[in-house]
């Protein structure tokens, strides 16, 4: 079993403990053994099917802090401890995923129909998507209740749910799939988008969760974390972006689909700032349409404009720029620059 | 200008300066100008149209825990602050009913469309839902941060919110629009809905605010106001579901439509009770079909069953047991039976 799978079952085998204590929950309220059963089925057809890499990395960086070689070296009740705020994330995530698919009426995710799609779910999915995220909090209070920095864990959930929700509204009203309009667009805007939508909840919320589980919550130390993470996460999604479009399907799992689906993606974004006026014309009628041939065209466009050229100079700079801040870490109340240059190597220059 | 009037316009007036700062958040983020109307219009759309009983009660039961006369003898600055928790239930409130609307399929609320229904909005509007909660916890944040119940009333807020959400869970299992088992329904079903859909929230969560706030909130006097609220709760809810059967459309302001609905209601949940295998079959064949002769069908059954009757010998025992227990309330630490007493009165009896 290689280290990653290990790591991973590790992780997943605290989940069955969880979904017990928030069924113990109901069963203390007096709650029909059928309801029951549908939150239980909520809970794991949502919460575990990802890649799990929020939540596995809220332990790996709590070792690092910690001093231990890797987690390997954590104790059982320390483990599921940690692993609870991980598992807090991915409730986080499969809140707003859940929500998602709605939205966008999405069809499937993670490899199976999006839950709304499931025999007799439908609309209750905004009911079952609330409790998920009520979930995190009947967590925190069962494990985290007498911690000195438990008041701190509710106010950072609190404080990136609702950056992720004021991403996912710019995104809604900037990017509506039925409707193009490319005016709307911009670097700024997909800026906002990314680091609210995704970097503070997938980048900067496990590092902190572990910084205060590990007692290195400064607020300086907070700071340098979000320096460093904030335009990581960035860089990640503009990264996610590139290999929509440039990618190739065999490496990244899947085939693109950002342009038919009119999505505020950097490469868009980028385009529209080198086009001519006929190039923004031959945009404008081919962007965000479920069209084949109208997707290549604004494929060969961007080739034409060099964007492929200029995502790797973005990826340099930026690399560049991070590693610098990370070798200039002030590590005199306990933080780890190691723990930054982590999840930098797991993104740079990936292709899937 | 009524006193009642008054009221309202006073806790009326705290709304804007609540939403400029929730806005003034969102412009320390950098969000676009946009994207801050579309939350206002969202905010001001969803929390203010209604009743605000709800918001209301906190600032009148702070006030008589506090000893004064009426709420005109608080100060501006307090009154505001008390008012606040006031609106943050409101806010609960705005929460859920923007998600029930989409989930039940309404067309208009409070007089107007239903938000979802609003032109440009649709999908949006789950998560508009999901910013009024997170807007609950931005002020919380910003006007109680201080305060030693500050925790107490964050983990107030997600009891309540997890509490209700237990509720719509089981009516949205138990009685779907579109699908009509009466097997499904029971009283102890029922019992259980309306504590959880409607009762913590509406009840028991002003009053409990309010006690924190006053300095009294001691777990045995929490205990003794939710040992009141919770079935005074249920008994509001009951007379709801009664009223909309029996009571005259220019009482109560609508025309029921629980029958045609499938609602699972105190009344048909009472008449199964009662019914014989034949009465039962015409329930069968009638309940939850929108057709007003079925619905008279069932109508008529329910007066031949006593129905009225029951409610009436209902009413009169839970107000009984209520008025003893409020009588009962020790009040050495400072909570005060007025508080439960003022509740009581204005439910009891009530035709509107």
């Amino acid at each position: 079993m290689s280290d990653k799978v290990a790591k991973r079952e590790r992780f997943l085998s605290v989940f069955p403990g969880l979904v017990e204590d928030l069924i113990e929950v109901l069963n203390g309220y007096g709650m029909t053994p059928e309801a029951i059963e549908w939150f239980k089925k909520n809970l794991e057809y949502n919460t575990p099917g990802g890649k799990l890499n929020r939540g596995i990395s809220v332990v790996d960086t709590y070792a690092i802090l910690k001093g231990f070689k890797s987690t390997d070296e954590l104790d059982n009740e320390t483990y599921k401890k940690i692993a609870l705020l991980g598992w807090c994330i991915e409730l986080l995530q499969a809140y707003f995923l859940v929500a998602d698919d709605m939205m966008d009426k999405s069809i499937t995710r993670r490899g199976q129909p999006c839950w709304y799609r499931v025999e007799g779910v439908a609309e209750i999915a905004i009911n079952d998507s609330f409790m998920l995220e009520a979930a995190i909090y009947v967590l925190l209070k069962k494990y985290f209740k007498g911690e000195p920095y438990y008041v701190d864990l509710l106010e950072l959930f609190h404080d990136v749910t609702f950056q992720t929700e004021l991403g996912q509204l710019l995104d809604l009203i900037t990017a509506p799939e039925d409707h193009v309009d490319l005016s709307k667009f911009s670097l700024d805007k997909h800026s906002f988008i990314v680091i609210f939508k995704t970097a503070y909840y997938s980048f900067y919320l496990p590092v902190a969760l572990a910084m205060y589980a590990a007692g290195c919550a400064d607020e300086k130390d907070l700071k340098q974390a979000q320096d460093v993470l904030i335009p990581l996460g960035e860089y990640f999604q503009i990264q996610d972006d590139y290999l929509d479009c440039f990618g190739k399907p065999e490496d990244i799992g899947k085939i693109g689909t950002d342009i038919q689906d009119n999505k505020c993606s950097w490469v868009i974004n980028t385009a529209l700032k080198l086009v001519t006026p006929e190039q923004r014309k031959l945009l404008d009628e081919n962007y965000g349409v479920k069209d084949n041939a109208k997707e290549k065209v604004c494929k060969d466009l961007f080739n034409e404009l060099g964007i492929d050229k200029l995502y790797h100079e973005y990826e340099e700079k930026v690399a560049g720029e991070l590693k610098e801040k990370i070798a200039n870490v002030d590590e005199s109340r306990g933080f780890k620059g190691e723990v930054l240059t982590i999840f930098l190597n797991k993104i740079y220059k990936r292709s899937k």
